[in-house]
């Protein structure tokens, strides 16, 4: 047998997809799954997005430009424009989904064994990222007793080397549901200048703001506009998952003309995808406002049941469509195994993501679920009683 | 400035888009541009592939299976059985492109600085794959002169060293129009078995065999079949280059579990690419019949055209659509440049890709050119033409 390189063997598994053969075996015993372990949203996308393509009139499908369609660009400018007037089509990269967005920027800025600083927990295909780039991910740890806010700057000042080529942040953030502000990103705007790296956001869940907050784009920190990327995607802003549309952005042009470099090895990102995204643009404010509302409801309705039950400690999120709970059980890798394949409430169970495959190994958390809210108000309600009732079950079973 | 990798400086550039600049700028002049430097057919998709298009009718646009569509699997898995009926759904996993097949192969099987083989001139591309995931390409030079026939089994050898993890090999050949034989590939097969590494084929312009000859894949080695890695792709297949669907095929099922990690990172292949490559396998095989028939048209004036004038020597492709000629000149750059900046014939030029773009550094060949025969006939006539007189003018004006 020929040998897989050590990347191949210890590339880390998607910690959303290790429990998905028994919620397999579940569906098989007709036991339904809810499943709140990913983030793939029931909201459908805009009606002109689904228009648009079910009238699609083409007769070729030729590779697109490998920085994306111009129209593209040029109509996407407009919308970051509204965060930033100084950005142009030519500050923009479409990429293949939000994905090869981070891919790609860091091997622009990373050679093997440099690192780079991230808030954990952290979206958990950070890992697979850097772990293919051979780039080394240096967590700080942040409390779910102070709402996963940004940790002070001299834990990130502390742990800058002479290998360290960013800062990377989602906000607001997946798994966390955190909103950072203007300054706290000040804040390290200060860092980022003092050290001269890359501020990196993933500002996917943008929209998704709650409570009449503000996001504030690191596109606006002023005295490091040489030094911030933006990551990007429409899969979750038009609940368009399956088009791979993403984009970087960034006003330093060395930067961006780097990334066309990777970007014209692989010819072109998706072109049906860009079509789609380029109409996705003209979707109607009050798309957003229902969706948010919606959203909003079913983040009240799920931490404030979560927050009843005994033992569940769970932040109110102010973003995106995420929360982390701490569950009243020693290991939720286990737990959640357990609602798959022993536990139903009229022959329903949850699927939650153990919350330790988005914490980097070091810091290993145990007792915490990622939940995404991407189901309706209904399916919340029995998803917490359904927990609710596992927990005692479980407990039970367990002493 | 923060700083850029090194990685991200020395990316190779695309060959093929360098000159890009100079044919906007002819364009922009009302000059012509034949494009004979990019494998973008002028063939339209099948029809059956068109209908399915402009007759989408969704309402939602999820993430696929990371592997791919289930059911899209299944079925191309008939394509492959026809090759090798060993192979079933698990044995393919879907990729963003033939691109984005090979990168995530490179990292199954190459940890930094690891090597793999490869006849030279190859796909331009392969450098940038093998660069972004710091892997060394150690090139095997093919000669014009006897038809850039697959290098003696002993240049293989000869280059195998403890880091070296793979050969790789275009069958047909993109950039050389080159068919390896069962022979040739039987020989190969016996050193990779020897040193038990793997053979990846890019096997992505199977169909597209002249002159009665067969293809020979290499999933049918069955003495090394743990070691086969198949690249593919519907680009060039169905002249569908902007859906970015590929796949990697193997027998070997560490390797695509290992593969399957990698993939779960990036989440999901684009849905619509998967739908319209799924249509695809239904198409008659009279579209490749006629295909096949045109572009035989096409080699064939092309290639008897070319070495008719003075000076060009140019192998009759046997697969795939490019060939390379040697042209009269000292540096084909120079003269592709030269050609869209300062030369037409009736308001018309030719874009041709120099070659050395083709070839690894080292060997840097400088008198040939890439040339894509996707025109129809009558262009190509014309290109012919244009070439004959442009070197002509060019060696009078450089002399």
């Amino acid at each position: 047998m020929p040998i897989l390189s050590r990347k191949g063997i210890n590339m880390p598994e998607s910690p959303i997809r290790k429990l998905v053969p028994y919620a397999e075996k579940a569906k098989k015993n007709n036991i339904e799954v809810l499943h709140l372990n990913i983030g793939q949203p029931d909201i459908p996308p805009p009606d002109n997005v689904i228009r648009k393509i079910n009238n699609f009139n083409i007769n070729s499908i030729e590779y697109s430009h490998s920085a994306g369609m111009e129209e593209y660009r040029t109509n996407l400018s407009k919308y970051y424009k509204k965060i930033n007037p100084q950005i142009n089509k030519q500050n923009i990269l479409i990429s293949t989904g939000g994905s090869e967005a981070l891919s790609i920027t860091l091997n622009c800025i990373c050679d093997p064994n440099d690192e780079i600083i991230i808030p954990d927990p952290y979206y958990a295909n950070y890992n697979g990222f850097s772990h293919a780039s051979n780039v080394k991910i240096v967590p700080i740890i942040c409390q779910i007793e102070n709402d996963f806010k940004l940790p002070e700057i001299d834990e990130f000042e502390n742990r800058i080397s002479k290998k360290t080529k960013a800062i990377v942040i989602c906000n607001p953030g997946n798994p966390t549901g955190a909103l950072y502000s203007k300054a706290e990103l000040e804040q390290l705007a200060h860092i980022v200048k003092k050290y001269d790296i890359f501020l990196i956001a993933d500002e996917v869940y943008r929209e998704f703001i709650y409570d009449q907050n503000k996001h504030f784009s690191i596109l606006n920190l002023k005295s490091i506009q040489e030094n911030t990327i933006i990551i990007d995607s429409v899969s979750k802003r038009y609940s368009m998952c399956g088009a791979r549309i993403g984009s970087i952005i960034s006003l330093n042009m060395d930067f961006i003309n780097t990334a066309l470099k990777f970007a014209q090895a692989r010819l072109s990102p998706p072109t049906f995808g860009q079509i789609a995204a380029m109409e996705a643009l003209k979707t109607q404010p009050l798309y957003f406002k229902e969706i948010i509302e919606e959203y909003d409801k079913r983040r009240k309705l799920l931490v404030n049941g979560l927050n009843k039950i005994k033992g569940v400690k769970c932040p109110m999120p102010k973003g995106a469509f995420y929360c982390i709970a701490e569950l009243p059980v020693q290991d939720t890798e286990h737990f959640c195994r357990w609602l798959l394949e022993k536990f139903h409430l009229n022959n329903t169970t949850v699927m939650l993501a153990p919350a330790h495959g988005f914490y980097s190994q070091k810091n290993g958390i145990k007792n915490q679920v990622r939940i995404a809210y991407v189901l309706e108000l209904k399916k919340l309600q029995i998803s917490i009683e359904i927990i609710q009732s596992a927990l005692a079950t479980y407990n039970e079973d367990q002493s």
